[in-house]
């Protein structure tokens, strides 16, 4: 589809992090890139992600019965969340892949794995 | 704090992806990572986002006047955010590195950089 | 429960409105109330109603199978939403009550009824 | 705008409820209102409040600097949200003025206010 070096499915969030920067730069966005406005785009994302899951019901995994047209655009509504997200923590100065990966670690200490062959039930 | 090999900044989805997924297969969690469960989640970390920035009133970048406390707490909530994204979007069978690039793409074509030089302003 | 005269069903918006305003004032919060503070705080807790919601899968009306407490907790998570949406709307200056019935003429509009007798189906 | 006899500005929780309730049923709607949709309904409408406030940095309270129309379509956003909590408090067999009522209450209890005359600052 692209061509870009990116296509090994190593995708970073550096990466995404520099190419929005690059963006908002070329455009003058700067200005408006604040904190709060960019919570709030986010959260206008959110509602879209909304929108495709609402009248559905219970959605299986994998979105089995799903045109590839709506995967396409649910795919395109996650990207719009994760865009901001990354955008909103770069200018918080949050290192936001450093962050995640801590905070599975502390999810692992507040939610410990059975150990493997204890479990009874 | 980690040691891992991933600490140099070059966190890929992918790797956010397996985490989670080894995460949730290892306590038996599969049975509730549908794509609604899941985005409900994410809802619900998306609101405690909102609450570390709703009576603040405008923030500047960078957050300067923060505790060090309060940032590594937005971290923590960003991460959770971040997290629950990822998660629904494997559960999706979605790829979302590849599909923020694409969107990053599809932007660059609906919001065209100024040529530079061009701008008399 | 409380012996209010309000107790018979009828609870205006606009006496919500009115005792959210008396609230904020006697605690000295109207500073804090900006329209941008006051729709963060409704994620907040857009983001509280979702956690109910989120690992349940699919809910029957009525919630047949919820405990007591857990009604009452979704019921005051949905009123902080209400609160906050009252609150935000007046101190936007809007009158919610006669914005929604307006809204819902234009929905009417958009959505035409089916005139009765004349489906076959 | 509309002659109903609610314009006096009285407008009940119980009569966008069942204005919400006499629409669905209407259009045979009932089959798509359980909790979980008209919940992200409801996400997708507050995403769309969202949007109003993005990339406007701090707004003052009336928003004096706004065009009638933006206020107008903020109005309408504001509605969406109520509506669809409305009908979705409905659906969960939720009192939701009560509730609200119940929880100005507890919030008083929990916020007690400064008793007058008392502040020193």
């Amino acid at each position: 589809m692209t061509g870009v070096s990116e296509s090994d499915g190593s995708v970073t969030l550096d990466l995404l992090k520099k190419k929005m920067a690059d963006f908002a730069k070329e455009r003058d966005w700067d200005r408006f890139h604040s904190p709060r406005n960019l919570f709030l785009a986010m959260v206008g994302e959110v509602g879209e992600v909304s929108e495709v899951f609402q009248w559905k019901g219970e959605v299986p995994k994998g979105l089995p019965d799903w045109k590839e047209e709506e995967k396409v655009h649910l795919g395109e509504e996650l990207s719009d969340v994760l865009l901001y997200l990354v955008r909103l923590s770069d200018i918080c100065g949050i290192d936001l892949g450093q962050a995640a990966l801590r905070k599975i670690e502390l999810n692992a200490i507040k939610y410990p794995a059975p150990v493997k062959g204890s479990e009874s039930v």
